[in-house]
């Protein structure tokens, strides 16, 4: 079946490359011409895989299309050019966090033109896509999300249909809200910690099998006590999904306190040089006072 | 070997009847009497343990001696009468969530007279109690610890010998700050959840098995968006736990934003009504106002 | 001379009164016409100011036209109309508290058709359009402000040239995001004293003179502990205000903390059914619960 | 009359040296002698005053004694060895601010003894202290308050009976948390001008006349900016108070979202060596980061 995969980069890239891998047909782009040669070459190039010229030249003759971006306005930019070419019966899924209003947007156009679509933000990050196991949230329709599947299930472990077009997004951002703070928790209550002079190995010992336990604590208190942040989901990133999340907060009704003074401090680390240290750096505003 | 419980509450009935149960010769007792009795019927009287009239009558002939009241006030005066009787070389353990200030002077005035003190908070709830499957942070000379381990492992899963006098207090708080911000996170996701109308079950299965996990995710998400909260861990004992833990981060220089402001939503909860209410009922303070 | 007024709600209709009572030719349009002609009785006919019928006509001729609308795309979709039909050199003045973005951008637009714009939002709240004392801040060429002022002073007592297009606007946001946590920290005093059943009258007697004092206190501590909030400043308009405050700082790189928090403490008033409550209403959120 | 004073630091030495100016025959200590020498030859020698040896010596035969101490301990330190010997009748004044459950605490044990003890602690600085333009908030019986007015006139320009004992300190609560949440969003305020590039002259032109006016944006906006905190009252003064507002808040059931947050960001200033930076020094942890 051919497919094509817009977007190359740090999450793109092994998500088309498992693609490729698991027999499908797949056309490739990246705005940045450099980045998809490197895919080619690692991913491509040994299970006939191409890369195409254009937005417009990748999604010809797909049944499946799938985008990996950054932010809105450039989902919205190549939602403009792929849709037209886009095959009727067809299926535009988007695997970048952006936004319900955005999505719900697309769904529409897409109908309108008989197409599909699908928003489908992931979770697992460069681990996951990598290794193939990320858990995708999906908003649309049951049929279009099932026509997906198959694709997505060679780079997912989990793929949940939450429900309408936006729900995915919407989920995703239910995701973020519920790390944030919990960040920012573990971040003080390790920070509590080094102050008081406790050896950390023992605390997350007695602590991480009960109730304080998270999957932060497990996989992120020992690296932040370490300082250690070049590598996981950026700090920047973290922002522009917040941004989302504080946008439909407003628009629903819902109050989000905690998260709103957690993405200021966010912007501390981005004020601190921090855009794109991992989003357990929130310790750094706390022990760089010291 | 003679021991000694004192404070027969929700948390030191079970932790007694575990130590009777596993052969210990048990005086037991608390200040108000019927709850000794209703002990004695269930735990006590099938393991030939007893209950005594006074704290310093428990504590007669003991080799270890258990605390398990409420807050400072409760320990220290539970200490002024039973270590002068305590026999020399026996531990005091004490495993209500208190400050470590108080942990680190009751260490001093034990090893004057010859005696141990073991400062040993504990965390797995009630029904951790009940299992006999709770965790131990452990503050205090490693030898003590020893000496009280093989009589405290009738009711814990695990036990963690932290750091020197007042540091099992710390561990504790170090379990409560994590939990606190994590917990209002945790009720931001699920109140905004609920006003976009997303479908939660679905939701959890997409999230809970990646970097949003917790175990308030896992173990209360449900309940948070079912509205029940007659059970658990009390609104009223964490706004204690949380001023101990801001106190001593006042001493020692550590920040506590997210903490500081969560214990202010607790006692918002204490407004309505709710210190009785489990933690996890933040949620409350978003979902009342709709 | 000829001026145009569009937009005679709560503000703009004792603006564009004073303008006319000046002595300017004044023609006026509103959305709903009922409150165009409202006008008209109250304040037109005696001072031979007209209403138009639609934006363009109401611009036709002029050499000064001014906005008092709602939010940015009320704005953006007047000056669409308007713009094309202004006379050039004519100046186009907005008092609307509406984004930097926007008024960058029709400054812009403006400018490449020889004609001028001024963002100029107010504050003085309806008391101030009414007596004509309101402070206006203005972003533009100093020209263009300059032409402008006569007219203004008709209804202000303070016009400040603040810098380049924008700048009014920031201003703006300055104005609001001090307002904000200084009103959420006397309605958490009023709450305290309150609390502490302090006579409200003795406190403010000793703490208004110093360095607690604020115009808010002088004007609104009394009416917050009355429970008062039926006038003054929505609560509606504050989220308006301060989202554009936020959205500022996420692109200037500046950090907002208590302004984000208080922001969805406002949200809370919302939830509550008051956002048309004046802004001190901040500390229902504290006493609703009692 | 015989009147003495403890305690001649930076508020204390001036109000001291008004008593002796005015007339009254004054006896002074404190702690560090070579103060009171200092004291001594700046305000004492010329006006009759003396200095004692010890806080005993002070206040023998004297009709009023005032103390201006640090905190609760030293409150209490000093009122232990100095209530024996005040005379029946005499009136002990603490112009400490220090907590209201030690100010009932002594005005019941002065009461027992036949003497009358008021808490009055003031506002105005350092400034207010030596230009004797003090406010006072006076706790405790009429009667007492009436006693030390005249002499209290000579350091004061207001001084207001709040209530019974301890109201003098709730009622400066009051105020350090009206001022504590104003500072924060006045720093906010002007660091947002700062990034924007905003010239600050003009916006505080622009805005001080109207709703976002306070003293602290007339007495201190400008410092802020420039950098300067070399003066003023004491971030570790402000987390004392602010450390009995929130204990007394605890206590009351009120609570203090934003005074609870904004404590912790004064912690960050001590943490950055700020502990002797003037309250206004909140804008440095915004700076600070760029
Ligand atoms: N990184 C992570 O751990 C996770 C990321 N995400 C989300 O996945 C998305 C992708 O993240 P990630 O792969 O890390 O980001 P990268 O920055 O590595 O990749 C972004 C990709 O989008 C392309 N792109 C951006 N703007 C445009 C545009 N206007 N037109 C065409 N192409 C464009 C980039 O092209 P070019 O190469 O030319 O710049 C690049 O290929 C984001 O929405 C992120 O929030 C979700 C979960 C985890
Ligand atoms: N009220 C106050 O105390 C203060 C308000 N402000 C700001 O001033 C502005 C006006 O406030 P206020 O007068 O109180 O608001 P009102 O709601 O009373 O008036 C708004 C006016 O804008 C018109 N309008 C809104 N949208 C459009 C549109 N798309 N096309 C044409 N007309 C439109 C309305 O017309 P219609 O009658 O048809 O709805 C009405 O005339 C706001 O930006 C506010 O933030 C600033 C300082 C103080
Ligand atoms: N500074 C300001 O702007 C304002 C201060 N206040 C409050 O006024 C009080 C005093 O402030 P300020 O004068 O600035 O503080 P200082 O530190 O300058 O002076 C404190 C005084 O208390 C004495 N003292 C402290 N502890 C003891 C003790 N245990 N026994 C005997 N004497 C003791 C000190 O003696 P020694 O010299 O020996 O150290 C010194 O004389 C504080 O409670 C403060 O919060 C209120 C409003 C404004």
């Amino acid at each position: 079946m051919k497919v094509a995969f817009l977007g190359l980069g740090v999450m793109g890239a092994p998500m088309a490359g498992h693609l490729a891998r698991a027999g499908f047909d797949v056309a490739a782009y990246n705005r940045t011409a450099a980045k998809a040669e490197a895919w080619y070459e690692e991913h491509g190039r040994a299970h006939g895989a191409r890369v195409a010229a254009s937005p417009a030249e990748t999604v010809e003759g797909a049944r499946l299309a799938f985008l990996c971006l950054g932010d809105d306005p450039d989902v919205a930019a190549a939602a403009r050019e792929v849709l037209p070419v886009l095959p009727e019966g067809a299926v535009l899924v988007d695997h970048t966090t952006a936004s319900p209003a955005l999505a719900r947007r697309l769904a529409e156009e897409a109908g309108a033109a008989g197409k599909g679509f699908v928003d489908a933000p992931v979770s697992g990050g460069q681990a996951g896509a990598e290794k193939g196991a990320l858990s995708i949230m999906c908003g649309g329709e049951a049929a279009h999300v099932e026509r997906a599947r198959p694709a997505m299930e060679s780079y997912a472990a989990r793929i949940v249909h939450i429900g309408p077009s936006g729900h995915g997004q919407l989920c995703k951002a239910v995701n973020q809200i519920c790390i944030a703070g919990l960040l920012q928790a573990l971040a003080e209550g390790m920070h509590f910690a080094g102050r008081a002079g406790l050896n950390i190995e023992r605390v997350l010992e007695a602590i991480s099998g009960g109730a304080a336990q998270s999957w932060q604590m497990d996989n992120r208190a020992r690296t932040m006590v370490a300082d250690e942040f070049d590598f996981g989901f950026a700090v920047d990133w973290m922002r522009k999904d917040l941004r989302i999340a504080l946008d439909e907060a407003r628009a629903s009704g819902a109050r989000l306190p905690v998260t709103a003074l957690v993405d200021q401090f966010y912007a501390d680390l981005q004020a601190m040089g921090g855009g794109r240290w991992d989003t357990s750096s929130l310790i750094r505003r706390l022990t760089d006072a010291d």
